[in-house]
Parts: structure tokens; sequence; C-alpha cells
């Protein structure tokens, strides 16, 4: 597959985070160099039954493999750096260049998909440059609410293109992190950007996003007036977050136990990357909480959104091993619940308090602060940056068509900016942006740890299923004699109760009976060939008179599942 | 008068602006060259009764005028140039430095008071660059609720200055108004700021300031709607609002009349420089008024204030010679009264809406943001500058005290953080900050149009006569003789009322004739030496007498002012 371009423009596309939130992916070709900005994964929406996550499309990358230069990585979450395993499954030997935190979770999935030694991981300062043939690559610091996050330049023969990555702007983050590197965009922007690609996550909130700073002070006045026990739920890797958590523990006499298999993780990554200060002596496991009194432990745990395998639902419904909720206990929420996640987060909450616990979350008490900018942030970007062209990513539809309202407020022209769906390729030259064709880019469905694509049938099948119900037809069939020997029986489940709807069976199973001996007679009576596809004609047939009949008598669509077992001919 | 500084130390001083919203002027000097920056005046507040304006006190620069480089002006406000006349009073030929609108409104006032040729006025360009001997200034572009607003930088021989003057970040400003220049002040960070002087009068609004635009949005809405008049009151300095005011007008097919001098004044300066886009076919005058629909006119006045002389009040009120309120009127504040004008803003919105009309102001419909940057753009000016040392200026103490919390959280040490008042000296090198003696720089008042200090005194009797009101008491003497010859008469004004305390004055007179009577007796028993004093020492016995007398009678402290004419000896 080759691109519809010129051979002087650069082209810029998106696999992955137009249109949706999820699943990053954006490519830089010029000729035959290209580099990736972030291999990402989304969480599958409530309607993609059974799938466990949702990457891109790898297609133009494997077919275009030799020219890849390098993957890079903007910061370490799920939605930047999920889609890795899979990727270099497909294709190994994809240098990686991630800051120090993302290389450590990189590292943490790879190793558990054996994938370890399949590439080589450059460890990135921001002050790094790399260099290849026509592109070479810099980085500037930004705020998010991960550490070490970067934003991307990519210097191109036609000019220089930059991925913001996630990012707001936090002039007073926590703990040792520095501030966003104001500096350095402004000297891009002073310098000249072609082409600007920035983060649309909040492009509907009018303001500037709060510090997490801020959020800090909060958690420490909520943990100073509690006497019970402390349950803090939040968003694993959220280092600041989970770092301000710990900090309030032991500032009010508290030891820490942690809970959740990603939250043991970011213990040990941020000790370890200097990210989190807590000495051996303030972590207490599982089994001395119950000996400490009350006031004297915080639980540090997973499950923020309601993830019905997490540390916090599983102590919600008593189905933990260790921890169970107790009159008196507080859970605290610093989180806000992902859209998707609202009835799940929602029913959680009743669980706790149903169980005795007080719960305290984000929208009433200031104890959660976004980490994707706000409209200012925005404006505030594209003008440090000062780009010719712009195109919004990390967003759905009606986000980057307000950033790229923003974009224009802010002095880009109208007919420089681009709202592009994933796959469509801008071709691009120091003084020209066009959109030149598309790109396969379509969702790709991992099913449990496998790496097996699912098609978007499977998934369509999944959802009748469990909207409509499911209606089975067995018959066995002599097709030489032109005989039902036994059947048709008929089975449901999920469909209607049997036994309160015998008479629709009875009248179900006729139904199946005349379609069948109708086919076997005229199959016989016109002695056409016996060809190879009776069984799916007469199947279809069987579905389509029954998808009829119990549409009108119930209103539902059922899958309805004929099997045909025909005597040995 | 000397600086206590060392030969090679930068001296940086307030002698107004610090601890006060108002009358702002910075001196920056090294060895013997002096820049001063911005020369305002402060409106006086309630207590200060007869004062139209406060300045501030001059002493330091007319003791080192053949120091002075030149005035330089962030912007054109009254509390940055209002001062500019008085100070050329006292020494003319500084050279004056100010953007295009600054420059014009400063020219306005000094010809109204014939000073117009005592000094050059230099009319800035972003990217000039000013050089003296040691010391020269450079220039950045920001936002302000007016056009053609600096910063300033001055470099010395031990670092560079940087006084922000008034800003916001508006990155989508109104009109032809670029945006702050970021790239020029995230340079000028990058090679390092010594001292960092910045606007605190925001500091206790912990956002973002709405861009100007927005506002714009929400007057095109409202004026939209309107089907009757619609009298627009807003600072006559804020051309974007008016600029928008008029777009809003004309787009719905209202003409403009214009009331209230500095309203008239700032529709020939936008106009002159460019700002104000409006045809003369567009603008008509109070009579035509009149013979036009109501929905087919928009009044733009002066007044947004309450002030009781401005167009708005005399039209509320019925002592406009061509305007009165009809039913139907939409008045639209397009402001927030200041902290002190918050009463007589109310009560002229009540009297507006008792004659008539329809009020809409800014608290309740979006119609003001403000020109100052909240908490999160002093951050960004903090992260953009980086200075070694930070100096909060522009606002009362508890705004001071936030701005230099905001600067420990950006990363300034606590210990290169200073808090001032107005005439502290800091002394600076490039590795040292300490504070140095002190300058005068007291509240001097005018009155009136004059220029004449009036001095506390004077300002303590006004306001004991506007609340305690006044008591005379008139005798004729013959020293000679030891006799009174007429009186004591007493005459009160705003004390109480004489018929109805008919008593408590007779019992005064008695008591001031005993006064008197008593005092010419001693003195002839006496036979001491008549001294020249011999008036004042009576004067003070009467006030003893009486003021003592008056205020167990009435708990009131009346200003008593004896008259003794005594019969040629």
């Amino acid at each position: 597959m080759a691109l519809q371009i010129e051979n002087n423009e650069v082209a810029v596309f998106a696999i992955g985070g137009l249109g949706e939130i999820g699943k990053n992916m954006y490519v830089i070709q010029y000729q035959n160099e290209l580099v990736i900005v972030d291999a990402g994964i989304k969480f599958p929406e409530d309607d993609l039954l059974g799938i466990d996550y949702v990457i891109s499309d790898y297609q133009y990358l494997i077919e275009n493999q030799e020219k890849i230069k390098g993957l890079f990585i903007t910061h370490g979450h799920e939605d930047h750096i999920g889609g890795i395993p899979f990727l270099l499954q497909k294709i190994p030997n994809i240098p990686i260049y991630a800051g120090p935190l993302a290389t450590a979770l990189i590292k943490g999935k790879l190793e558990e998909r054996g994938l370890l030694n399949s590439t080589e991981i450059h460890v990135l300062q921001e002050d790094d440059f790399v260099k290849f043939n026509y592109l070479s690559v810099e980085f500037f610091r930004t705020t998010h609410s991960i550490p070490d996050t970067l934003g991307i330049a990519v210097h191109t023969p036609q000019g220089v293109i930059i991925q913001t990555g996630d990012y707001k702007f936090d002039f007073t983050p926590v703990g040792n992190q520095p501030a966003p590197n104001l500096q350095k965009m402004a000297k891009l922007g002073s310098e000249g950007v072609l082409l600007l690609l920035s983060d649309s996550t909040n492009a509907e909130i009018p303001t500037f996003s709060k510090s997490e700073r801020f959020v800090g002070n909060t958690i420490h006045q909520i943990v100073e007036r509690i006497d019970g026990r402390i349950i803090f739920a939040t968003f694993a890797s959220n280092l600041y977050r989970v770092s301000q958590a710990i900090d309030a523990a032991m500032q009010n006499g508290r030891k820490v136990a942690v809970f959740g298999r990603s939250m043991e993780q970011t213990i040990v990554n941020g000790r370890e990357l200097g990210y989190l200060n807590i000495p051996d002596s303030e972590l207490v496991d599982a089994a001395e909480i119950n000996k400490l009194p009350a006031n004297k432990v915080l639980l540090l745990c997973t499950g923020s959104q309601g993830e019905p395998m997490a540390a916090l639902s599983r102590i919600a419904n008593g189905t933990h091993r260790q921890i169970a909720i107790q009159p008196g206990d507080t859970v605290i929420f610093s989180s806000n619940p992902i859209p998707g996640n609202t009835i799940s987060v929602n029913h959680l909450i009743n669980s706790l308090e149903e169980a005795g616990a007080n719960v305290i979350h984000g929208k009433i008490n200031n104890i959660h602060a976004s980490g994707h900018g706000g409209q200012e942030e925005q404006k505030l970007m594209l003008r440090l940056i000062q780009p010719k062209y712009f195109m919004p990513i990390h967003g759905e539809y009606r986000m980057l068509k307000i950033h790229t309202g923003l974009a224009q407020l802010c002095g880009v022209p109208k007919e420089n900016t681009f709202i592009f769906d994933n796959g469509d390729v801008l071709a691009l030259t120091a003084n020209s942006a066009r959109k030149a064709g598309h790109v396969p880019a379509g969702d790709v469905y991992i099913d449990s740890n496998g790496i097996d694509d699912i098609d978007n049938i499977v998934i369509h099948d999944r959802q009748m299923l469990s909207e409509e119900g499911l209606v089975i037809v067995v018959a066995t069939i002599d097709y030489h004699k032109g005989l039902v020997l036994s059947g048709p029986d008929i089975l449901s489940r999920g469909f209607v109760y049997m036994r309160e709807s015998s008479t629709l069976i009875s009248q179900a199973q006729k139904r199946a009976f005349h379609v069948i001996k109708n086919y076997l007679d005229q199959r016989n009576e016109e002695k056409t060939p016996k060809n190879r596809n009776f069984e799916s004609i007469l199947k279809r047939d069987i579905i389509d008179d029954l998808q009829e009949f119990l549409y009108r008598k119930t209103e539902r669509h059922p899958v309805i599942l004929p099997m045909i077992i025909s005597t040995k001919v």
C-alpha cells in the first residue's frame, strides 16, 4: 500500500485517536521514513460484549514496516501505550522511545507477554534529540495526570510537526516534577511550526484546569478530619494523586496498605523512579491492618471507575479475601467517572454506603482535577506554538470541532485547519496542505488475552444475543427420502420462558416443520442438482420464517440458530 | 537625598502602587541613571472630602531630577498616566515613552493644562529598544482592558528587571489587537531575569480571566433580543468594549449616539488609531435620537461607576439636557462596580428602574470581564519569566501576599520574594537582594484643578466637618479694659438645629462668655506681659471647654471655630 502523495510531501495521519477518546496512534512520514507517535488501546464501550480492548488496524504499518524508524511515546497511559504488545507481535523490532515512567510501564506489559526482548527501548530525557536521515525528533516537557509527559516535535524537510500528547498547563505540579517547558514551546513557535496536533479532550470546558496541587490541599484537609479507616481509590497511573494520598496519610500518622495489582506496581515504579517518597516502615500489609486502630490506616486501592474485578468492587461486595467494609469507614473516590462508567460507579457508591461506609467523591469535594487542559490552555498552546496548520486530535468530533474554532480565534486561518477521521492522510509541504486519500484505520477487537482479531459480525451477534436472546431449532433429516426423522425441537435462552410460552413454541415448531417439509418436497419434485448449499438455503428459510413469526408475536429479534442433522447419504 | 546603596547595586522602588490600587509609579536606578515606570493618580476614597486626586510624593524625583532618563508608560489608564501633568509641573522636560493610545490620552491631558510643549513624547512600538548609558529598555505586548498595553524590561548592568504593567492573558483579543507576546516573554525568561514586578490585582481570584471576546458574544446576544432603546454604559477607556457595543448596534440596525466627554474622546482616539470601525453615517447626535424609532438607537455613555456628574447619572435623575429615561429603555452596565463605588452604582440602578428602565448589569449577565489576570495567569507570567527575585506590585497587602505565595509555588525561593511598601528600596546585584532604606512616598492630595498639595490636617478637618458639623463662636473684646463688648454669639452648621436646641446653644454661649471673662480677669490680675499669643491661648480655652461640654450633651465632636475680634489697642 502506497500513499497518494507527492515525493516532496510529508504525510501525517492518525491510525487511531480521531473521533474517539482512546487508541491514540499517529504517523508522520517523509519518503521512506516514518515515525509513529503512541500506540494505545481503547476500552470497549458497553455494547462491545466480551471484548477486552480495541486497537488500531496496523495494516499500513505492517505493509510499510521497513520504513518505521521508531515509536515515540508521549506518556504512559493505556490509551497511548496499551497497543504496544499487539503491535510488536505483528512487527517486532520497532525501536521504542519513551520517558522513564512510560518505559517502566511498557516493560511491565512486554514482560507479561514474553516480548521484553523483542525490541529495544530508549529512555528519553527532555533534551534528547533523535536524528534519522530526513526526520529528527525532539521533546518538550508538559504536565498531565501522570509524570514524565512529553510533547513531541518532529523536524521534517518541510517544517516542524508538533504532537502535544495529553496535557494541561499545571504551573504548580506536585512533588519534584517540573512545570511545562514554556520556553521550549515558545522557541519552537518563534522558529516556525508547520503543523500542530493538539489534545482536544477538554475542548468543551471553557476554563483553565485546576492544578494537581489544589487537589492535594483538599485531600490533606479531608484526611485530617476523618476518624475511622480511610479507603482511598484513584487511577493507579496518577502517581501525583497517589503521592498526595500517601503524604496526607503519613502527616496524619496513618500507615498505608496497598490493594490492587496496578496500584502495587505504581508503588514499585514510583519508588524506583523517585516519584514516591515512602519509607518501608510506613507501608503495611493486609494482615497488619486489622491489628491497627481504625484511625491509623489508609488503604490505597484501584477500582475508582467501578471496575468489577478491581479491589474496591470486591471490598464493596464482600468478595475481597482480606478486607471488608466496616461501619465508620470512609471511602474517597479521587476521580471522576469516565462517561461510560457512571452507572457502575454509582452502583459501587451505593453498595459501599449500604455496607456502612461514608463515601466522598470528586464532584462534591474538589478531590479531582482533570489531566487535560480546558479551552484557555488549548489557546495557550496555540499561541505558544503559532502553527501554520492545525489538526485537533484526541477527541470525539464535537471536541475536535470546538478546538478548531479556538485555533481560528487564535489566528490559524480556517482553510488551514483540518478535522480529520482516522486514516485520512494530510499531505504537507512548507506552503501547502491537502487531504490525500486514506489508509486503513478501522477498529480491531481483542478478546480475552489473545491477539485474535474479532470482526464486527461477532460483535453484532453478541449484541443481539444479549439484547434479544437465542432460539435454536434442531431437526434430523433424511434428504434422500425427503423425511424429517426427528424434531424440529426448539430450545431458547434469554428469549421467553418455555413454560409460559408453550403455545408460542409449539406454533414455532410447527412452522419450522412445514418449512423443512416444503423444502424437501420441492427439492425432490424439481429434481434439482443436489448442490452443496442445500443446508444453508434451508437454514436461511427457517430463519426468515421464524424471524418474521416471532417478531410478529413478541416484537423481538432473537438470534435464530437452526441445526440440521442429516443422515449420512 | 541619596539612596543607601552600594555603587554596584541597582535600586528598585515604588513611589506609589504598593499596598493600594492606584497611583502606580516605580523607579529603577543604577548610579546616575534612573527610569520611571508610570505616573498614575489614585481616586480618593470616600473619606477624602473635596479631594479630586491622590498622587505620589515626587520629592525624591525632584531632588534627583538630573538622573531621570525617561518616563515609560505601560498603558493609558488614569492610575498609570493621571499624574503626568502634576509631575511635569514639578519637573519639566522628562522624556515620555508611551504606546499610541496612551500617547493620545497623555497629549489630551497636557493640552488641557497648557503643558503640551513642556516635554517630548516618543510613541513606542513593541520592537523599540531605548538605550541609555547603563540602562536600556525594551517592551513586550500584553493584553488588558485598554489597547496598546506593554510590559517593560529594563536591562541593567546587574540583570534584567521586568515590570509587567497591568495584564491578563487574553488569547483571543478583540478587533485587530495582537495577543500577548508569549515568545518574547519566554525568551526573556530563557535568557534570565533578575527581578519580576508583577500585577497583583486579581491575586484573590483562583481562575483564568475570561477573554474580552467572550463578553462580546454576550453583548451581541443581549442587544439582539432587546426591542426598545438601549443605553450602554461602560468605562470610556475600554476601547474593546466600546468597539463591541458599536458592532452589536450596527449589526442590529441601530445608530449610535455618544454621551459624556471622555466617551466622545474615546471615539475620536479610537477612530484615529484604527481601533474603532464606525462610519460617520452610523453616528447620530442627541437631536436625531428622538426622531428615530426606539429600536434603532443605542446610546453609548459614561457613568457606569455611578459618578454623579457623568452622563448616565444625569440621565437617571432627569438633569440631562437632552435625554430622559422613557419606559421600555434598557440600560446595560458593562462593568463591575469598583469596590468603593458599590453604593452609588446600586443607587443609580434603583433610580433608573424607578424611572421605568430595565437594567442589565455585569454580575448577572456575563457582560463584563476583568482586565487583570487571575492566579493562573499570574502563575503563567511567573513560569514564562522565571525570575530570580520577585516583588508583587499593583495591589493591596492581601493581594501582594497571595501573589508572593504563588511565586514560591512557581519556584522562586521564599527569601527571594519581597512584599514592600511604597518607598522601600530594594538593592540588587546579580546575586543579592536586600532592603536598603526608604525614600519619601506619602500621599499628596490634589484639590479641584490646582496642583496645591493639601495636607493631612486639612483632610482631617473636612472629615470632622462632614461627620460632626461646625460651631462658630464670635466675640468682640476690649483687652485693655478686660471687657466683652459683644457676644459671644454662636453659629452652627451641620451640628444641631438651632431652634430645637436653643437651650444647648444658650448654655454654650454662657460657657463661652465665662471662659472669655475668666481669661480676661486672670490676665489683668496677673499683670502678665501681653504676649503675642494671647488670642490663640484664649481660643484654645474656648475650644477645650465647648468640646467637652458639647460632647457630654450630644456625643458629637463638632469643629469649634472661635473668632475673637479685639478692639484696636
